[in-house]
């Protein structure tokens, strides 16, 4: 061993002890004859002095940032203390010392506000690892997982791996696929999830299965996208919904006490999706803060049991808001005194093409209970202080109007009210509030195909009181204008997302386990019986003996990592991530591969320039 | 919940208990009215009583085996205990049932001794998961898992994710690669182990490293060889060999204590490379029993220090000793009474092909202290007795020995050892017997391109005092006839070898942390600076910013199980394996993927038929 101790180990109460350290050169501070050195290793940092007697070794031997050292002397009580750090009230009196390797200087500074861009942080990103922020995002990383396995072992749970090099079935996403070489002309595709393994280990009695563990998707990357990322991923047989939403708000809990020391005491929320899409406008509400959605018109929808306040609008001749297929407000608190500017402004965000809407309408509901609206034209102050008062506002309090298409507006008037949020402070970082939204749609209507899609994906049950819904309606769609009309429109999934903090961090569903109605979900999703044999013969085969009831959920690792780290990046939270075009900057991959290679693997290149 | 306990729980003390389990009917018994159902699960077996009433019901819903079957009833004693299982002294007094699932009757039985073949196992791989004989394999492998992950983490060491799409570099075995469609004709490569991802995180300072990770080797596969494979991968910074050998026979001494109640408190045996080779024919020897062998004559070779015992057989006229390149004997303990029927039988055995040898000698130390030999003519009693003696023969014992070309003859020996170990018994499942083997020869000579190739990896340091006759040597060879005279063939690796009962269960060095020597080591594998760039260029890149002495080690976890499990295959010990053609059997995998996908891939098939 290179050290005796750690340099973040030492205290006063080791004064005297001879020591043996070895780390990193942080700063080298010369003060004529004698020179101190910061030592740093993933403990910490340790102060160095370096007497004048070391003084022409260390003339011949210049010491640079990012040296390796060892260094033998010491623990001496500093003159100068440092009550900052643990380890601030010592020094080490360097007797003998070591360069082990020496350094060049780095491209950036190893600080925790480094001079390094994003892309040269990428390409030495074994220098990035060093600093100080992103050891911690790591070891916050290990944390959760550490977190989670132990509550997943004393819950009964077993971790099994289940194969990466499997067959491709894609249905949604892309799978990314590796050519066999012992098998020309055939692929084996990488998981995009473990689902029918653990499906599969289900059937064969393993009731309690969990596993993290690396999937793949080849999609087109957005910001915050990777195409390999981490799941924890689950699995139970022989139970229903309420009891996966207990366990794994359960581990979550237990996380959050493991991780951040937090007792999550209050009760989970649960909101319908039909809820969170009226109230918030999205389907991973953000519930730290209020400002729920008022809903003034609703157009030909899914939202079936859900009421509008039109009368509050209706009849006053705004063109704007009688030609607009939906009309939504929100009240942001303590707001009602933006000048000119600030209403022109938002405005303007609004208006841009991101959020894409024709413009804002406003009632500022005074703290004297009048109403001033950019609307005044049309409505009379007390129409105006009626919508302010429906959308929840109180004196004092800005109301914000959107009007337009309903999925666009709709997203708008989510998007807005994040916004606002943002603005007014009310997304604390050390806040948590968990949520699970229950009963998605089971399908989505594709336009294109004229035909269902899942919504979440094929292996999911629907409500147990919906099966004979599913089973007993032809799914083909006769009249693609009235596809709402269609009963596969209002059956419910069996399926439950978690959201924290307005980010959706898991996501799971009670499964098919009857092969008729495993058959019958595929065929709504247009495959014929052969499709079905050959992508998920094995699956049906298994139905047919003795699979069990069982369901299980999905949490993204990197997403659950980076929120409980207060950050928004996943990449911040992957040791070795990949660009937004899916390259590893620092390996410089992909990269081509020798014709030998293409060669044994029966394949040949067929770029189109 | 559909149940309030599991089929491994009840006991006496529940009596009078209602319950209700669900499970898998493992057998159904009638006798007349009523009818005994074996009910199963994860956790064990329950007898359910079916009594006359519910007979009616039980006719119009006949059981069948593998049925899912939830019952609600009351635990009471049974009239016919079995004390062989847990739960046997009570029984569920059937009230209400429900079958959850019909099954079809399985293609094997689900049993510990099933009726069914391998390939039907395979394919019905979720039905064999539930054997108990896997289910114990499977749970043995998690808890070896958990074992390891306790062990390292009070060690300090953290568990950092890799990635797994990243650059083909292939040395030694094939690449598995990935074809990326956003870079067309460029490709990802799936790792082959995280080798140099480990050792940036040295570099960027995380200095106690580990992973249970899947990595991928592209090899003709051998009986018991997956495509894909799991190791407990580890690495640790300012530390030497002694460090890593200390910390590592702790966490297999904490496996052997958490997973078998084992108390491995002997010192793990040390062996040099050379020496394994000398004693026991190959460098993986299992220790549980002695019969070392004797060398009567030496090749010219690596074994620079070892002198045969060539006195003993010289000068007799034997032509097959005196024409052999390699002479060597065992002494098998208490066979000297082997018929001419056994040592016929025993000369067959070493003249398979798969051994190799053109005959055996023997000679037989009889009780009464005389002996004989198949080769009287030219040896006196006397001379046959001290050779015996040499090979450690005791009266009563079996001398074999074998004479031919150096390289076939060792291994043969080796081989016979073995077979005569597991005959004789001396193999025993229940004795655990570890093994460091250490020194290995940095270099192994490849004759086809008159180069070096490297003996474990490119990365794994030479000793500290050969580190200057690797720099200052070319490594070049002038004289392929005399490689064995070049100083790079005695250049001995920090490397070491993790030996269980005859298996190499773990393998690792101390890594190269310097530029100028890795370069070095790069060049005498015949890779120019150029390839060494595309290849390398971070790695090299790496060394430039303080790279600290480091090293680490990997462990085949597959392979550890397995002999933990007392079974030599691993297959046995994988959820979901793939057969020795790299199929997996039950998904048919890998398959032909759609003409779609190989477009958006830039790559088109190119089979020669």
């Amino acid at each position: 061993m290179y050290r005796t101790h750690t340099c973040g180990e030492l205290r006063i109460s080791n004064q005297g002890q001879s020591t043996t350290l070895a780390g990193w050169v942080q700063t080298v501070r010369k003060f004529g004859a004698i020179t101190f050195i910061d030592l740093r290793d993933r403990y910490g940092i340790t102060q160095l002095l370096f007497g004048e007697e070391l003084n022409k070794t260390l003339e011949e031997n210049p010491m640079g940032r990012e040296f390796v050292l060892q260094v033998t002397g010491s623990v001496q009580e500093r003159s100068n203390k440092n009550l900052n750090i643990p380890t601030g009230e010592i020094e080490i009196k360097v007797e003998t010392f070591r360069v082990l390797n020496k350094s060049a200087v780095p491209p950036f500074t190893i600080q925790d506000d480094t001079d390094g861009g994003d892309d040269l942080r990428m390409k030495y990103r074994f220098l990035d690892l060093r600093r100080n922020a992103v050891k911690k995002n790591l070891e916050l990383r290990y944390a959760v997982n550490r977190a989670a396995r132990n509550y997943l072992h004393n819950q009964g749970f077993m971790d099994i791996e289940t194969p990466f090099l499997i067959k491709s079935t894609p249905e949604g996403a892309r799978d990314f696929v590796v050519p066999s070489r012992m098998n020309a002309g055939q692929f084996y595709a990488l998981p995009q999830s473990p689902q029918t393994f653990k499906q599969l280990l289900m059937v064969s009695g393993y009731d309690r299965y969990y596993q993290i563990v690396k999937c793949f998707r080849d999609e087109d990357l957005r910001a915050d996208r990777q195409p390999e990322f981490t799941q924890i991923d689950c699995e139970m047989a022989f139970v229903e919904q309420e009891d996966i939403l207990n366990m794994f708000e359960g581990m979550v809990k237990a996380i959050f006490k493991d991780v951040k020391g937090i007792d999550y005491t209050e009760t989970v929320s649960r909101m319908t999706w039909e809820d969170a899409m009226w109230q918030y406008g999205n389907d991973k509400p953000d519930i730290r803060f209020g400002m729920k959605v008022l809903n003034l018109k609703k157009p030909a929808s899914v939202y079936v049991q859900k009421q509008p306040a039109e009368e509050l609008i209706n009849g006053a001749g705004f063109k704007v808001f009688d030609d607009a297929e939906t009309v939504v407000a929100i009240a942001v608190p303590g707001c009602s005194e933006y000048s000119r500017k600030q209403t022109d402004e938002l405005t303007e965000w609004v208006k841009r093409p991101q959020i894409g809407m024709k413009g804002l309408a406003f009632i500022k509901y005074n703290s004297d209970g009048s109403c001033k609206s950019s609307m005044d034209k049309f409505y009379t102050e007390d129409k105006l202080k009626a919508i302010a008062e429906a959308a929840g506002a109180q004196p004092g309090d800005l109301v914000l109007m959107l009007a337009g298409a309903e999925e666009r507006t709709r997203k708008a008037i989510s998007d807005l009210r994040m916004e606002m949020a943002e603005r007014l402070g009310l997304r604390r970082k050390d806040e948590f509030k968990l949520l699970w939204v229950l009963d998605f749609p089971l399908f989505e209507y594709d336009e294109e195909g004229n035909r269902w899609v899942a919504r979440h994906h094929p292996f999911t049950s629907p409500k147990p009181d919906q099966i004979d819904t599913m089973i007993s309606n032809n799914p083909s769609i006769e009249n693609a204008a009235e596809y709402l009309k269609h009963p596969y429109a209002n059956i419910k999934a069996n399926a439950y997302d978690m959201v924290l903090n307005g980010n959706e961090i898991g996501g799971g569903s009670i499964r098919i386990f009857q092969r008729e109605l495993q058959e019958k979900m595929f065929a709504a999703l247009g495959m014929d019986e052969a499709e079905q044999l050959h992508k998920f013969g094995f699956l049906l085969g298994a139905f047919e003996y003795g699979a069990p009831p069982h369901g299980g959920i999905a949490f993204g690792f990197d997403r659950l990592c980076a929120i409980l780290g207060g950050s928004e990046s996943i990449r911040d939270f992957i040791a070795f991530p990949k660009n937004n075009a899916g390259r590893d900057m620092m390996l410089d991959a992909p990269a081509t591969i020798d014709d030998k290679q293409l060669v044994e693997l029966s394949i040949k290149l067929d770029v189109k320039s």
